[in-house]
């Protein structure tokens, strides 16, 4: 009850007229959300007919054009994409993998994305080789003419002793809100970077050594794949296709070449490359604001996806809640005080890299004038080590980012983000939400999505807190990533909230407290550099 | 304790020297199933190596004969096959389901047992037509020529709050403790026989509307498949290929053919009959008792299994773990009053078959001499209710048989089986696997799997309380059951425990109490006609 007293309280005090007329609006905004929602047929476009939308592929070109078409026709204004480098488009057409001996099975796999096709049908033995780090590549050589290197540790069954599904009671709420401090290790970049070129030098290390393909082990149980690669650059792709198995079926591989002669495997790997625009592209659209000089506020998430399924949860979610708030705003004919921004990324599965595109165009640079360009890649990996960060002409012109990316959980409030200036602010903006679960604020920083490269130059990127539903158990990247397990009525609450929280954004007074542009960190912790990782 | 104290006391009084003996061959059974222990190897064997084994099919055939090569090895005897009318053999040689309009979708899908193949790849567009009875086909006459038909309702997605994992509690073993009335209601095979019959006669509908396939949903979501079949009778196969898709991509087929153009599916089944020879075969072995008037005890598992995985929980870990009991007593050179029969069943999976030809052959009959056959699929469902039972000259022989089909947890206990007779001895029984976990007795009744056609003719039939794990959530009859889920700590205790009650069983000096010989119920609950599930 306090917070609720208080955000009541707060709202009456510091603007009784812009509370009483919004007031209004939200039962307005609630209403559209409702009664007239059209979120479930938007996601379901975008997953279904759409499907998996991997940055580039022509499935993203359609949902690119689909998605700026909406807005334009809700009404928004502005509605542009803003092109970035990204790389190559790929997909999957067919594929299949059996196998053959010493006993016929057809196996669960899909191809790694971004690894070249099989060219008809490849027929092979198998070899167990784990190969973790560069150093490994010595143990086998000599041994994988011909095979198909089966590159990751077998391992066991796993014991699944917590329900996949889950909402978030008011004790899980609570633990939410810890202040974090910040840890800083300047060698982790470096170490990322390494893996990163891993890839590169593990292909060229099997196809040095005549491998004719190889395979990883899917990190879940349960016959979930994924299928995620990372050599999407122009000029990256390996020579060797790759696929990713099953866990059951390939720990019988593992098994049955320990206890016997080496399986053999049939692959079809049937995917195609499409390089006639290797630029990613971010969709952009507006709802103008009445003062130009005062800025604007924005709402993203990410549209593309993995290809496992139809990236449902994993981000069409995210996508058609900003969406949905769009045109429910647009659709009440709202002329809020700062123009609000909605950004449907792309490449953020590969590092973030359409918000990342637009933080250094519109907001902010890093590094010396001298510092070689982060791109691609290798751009997530540096980018938040380099120094000093440089704000551009727009720095202070976005007043308030808010990001959804959890999958399609209920929205149960926001996180501060380890900014404490915001919190009252926040619970006054979702006070009238308490009755939907959507009214708690808790400090705690979060990461691994779009408002990250915001919150690292020092602007107030922000993220909701959701129910997780079975998000990470099993839905995050895998093959059952559809329009099946998203919750409509989490969806539509998710629209409403959000379309409020940006409209209260945009309305208020001042822009939100931010925190100090940041400055390189002085190290604290000595133990930063003990980690061996590489 | 009061249990424990209970069963040491009543050892002590009842026979002393027998007590003494066992407790020297308990341990020589524990160093035989700890030390020794072979039963990771024989599941293993069967598992990965000759993988799933449906009945009459040919790596059934080639279980049946491993299966007997290792009870001689081991040096039981008399190991010999009994054979029963089955059906036809059925192996999967090749299977891939596409979505390829409105765009290309690798789908999760396997084919149904005992369906034909396509003769190649065939392609047509889906039209979902939810078809449950016989009454349903009107609805749908004149629509499905040339379609591939849909006839599961759709559905949504589940919420899995339980886990998937599970060990009994004390709390969880103490509400098995209940007797339960048994229930009576004549009508009910009726209905079942309606239900089996309905699978010809679907076929034969689709078939003359001129669809040119079928598909169900799996009862699972998380891409798991399991591609059950009962049309498994020699003249009993459908003429159209049947599919049984993924609950995520059957919904996104049935989602689009609501919202747009019906999908098109492009379907390979290749797979084979074998009628080489239509007779199952239980593979039965024993170690000889010392009194040839004394009879025998049994233990036994069905070693068939469905074939969208290995059938490793269902139920090559009950088969080897019977195994390794025979192979642990045999090791041990016990020489017990009665004798220890094994047995391997065929056909469970179809209407525990093997075992119920077992029970005809050598424990009683049912039915009135001019009664029709029960044979096949309808044996299962008729066989309880006919009248009188008959007792065979070989009824009062069997002292106790030991069932094992619940998976690859640790054995917690044994059930009663409503027979409260029994309980004291069992947990003499018992009483040394306590320290395993094992040394529970409840009273319930159980069913579904081999020991249910014994009880039902008043032979003291039992089954093993096990630890769930993770059997009935996601692996029963699926795409993941499969070696990795088979606990091996878990497999040696049920050796081990199986093994010495076995031997307990073969030395006690009276048989198990037994129940009376059946007769036909009374009716009692007048609500057992007003079901309508047919």
């Amino acid at each position: 009850m306090r917070h609720l007293l208080l955000a009541a309280t707060a709202a009456v005090i510091a603007m009784p007229v812009a509370v009483s007329a919004q007031e209004n609006v939200t039962n307005r905004i609630i209403d559209e959300g409702t009664n007239h929602s059209q979120v479930m047929p938007t996601v379901q476009h975008l997953t279904d007919v759409i499907g998996p939308r991997m940055t580039n592929s022509p499935a993203m070109r359609v949902a690119e054009k689909w998605t700026a078409d909406k807005f334009s026709q809700w009404g928004l204004k502005n509605v542009h994409k803003e092109a970035f480098p990204f790389g190559r488009g790929w997909t999957i057409e067919r594929s299949s993998v059996r196998m053959t001996t010493p006993r016929v099975v057809q196996l669960t796999a899909i191809p790694i994305a971004w690894t070249p096709a099989t060219q008809g049908t490849l027929t092979a033995p198998v070899i167990v080789a784990p190969i973790e780090k560069e150093r490994d590549f010595a143990k086998y050589r000599g041994q994988l003419r011909g095979k198909i290197v089966l590159i990751t540790e077998p391992g066991t069954g796993d014991e699944p002793t917590t329900p996949d599904f889950k909402r978030l009671s008011g004790e899980d709420l609570s633990k939410l809100d810890q202040f974090q401090q910040p840890s800083y290790d300047p060698a982790a970049n470096d170490r990322r970077l390494k893996r990163l070129d891993y890839a590169k030098k593990l292909d060229a290390f099997l196809t040095a050594e005549g491998a004719v393909a190889y395979a990883t082990k899917s990190y879940r149980d349960g016959k979930l794949v994924t299928g995620e690669g990372s050599l999407f650059g122009v000029g990256e792709t390996g020579a060797l296709p790759g696929i990713q198995i099953a866990a059951e079926d390939y720990r019988r591989l593992a098994r049955l070449a320990k206890t016997g002669a080496a399986p053999t495997l049939e692959i079809v790997s049937d995917v195609r490359f499409n390089d006639s625009d290797t630029n990613g592209y971010n969709i952009i659209a507006e709802i103008p604001g009445s003062d130009p000089k005062a800025g604007y506020v924005m709402a993203g998430a990410h549209l593309d996806s993995w290809v496992a399924a139809d990236g449902a949860a994993d981000n069409a979610a995210g996508s058609a809640m900003i969406m949905e708030a769009a045109r429910i705003l647009a659709a009440t004919g709202v002329r809020p005080k700062r123009a609000i921004r909605f950004a449907l990324w792309a490449g953020e599965e590969q590092g973030l890299l359409g918000s990342l595109a637009y933080v250094q165009k519109h907001l902010a640079t890093r590094g010396a004038p001298n510092d070689p360009v982060a791109s691609g890649g290798n751009a997530y990996y540096t980018w938040s080590n380099r120094w000093p960060v440089n704000p551009q002409p727009g720095y202070r012109d976005l007043a308030a980012y808010f990001n959804i990316d959890n999958g399609s959980g209920k929205l149960r409030g926001l996180y501060a983000e380890n900014n404490p200036a915001v919190v009252p602010i926040f619970r006054e903006w979702l006070a009238p939400f308490s009755a939907m679960g959507a009214s708690t604020v808790v400090m705690r920083q979060t990461g691994g999505t779009d408002h990250v490269f915001m919150q690292q130059v020092g602007v107030p990127g922000f993220q909701f807190i959701q129910d997780p539903l079975d998000y990470f158990p099993r839905i995050h990247h895998t093959s059952v990533d559809t329009f099946d397990h998203l919750k409509a009525e989490d969806m539509r609450q998710g629209s409403i909230v959000l379309a409020s929280v940006l409209l209260s954004a945009a309305n208020a007074d001042k822009p939100l407290p931010r925190k100090p542009v940041p400055t390189q960190p002085v190290v604290t912790d000595p133990y930063a550099y003990s980690q061996d990782d590489d």
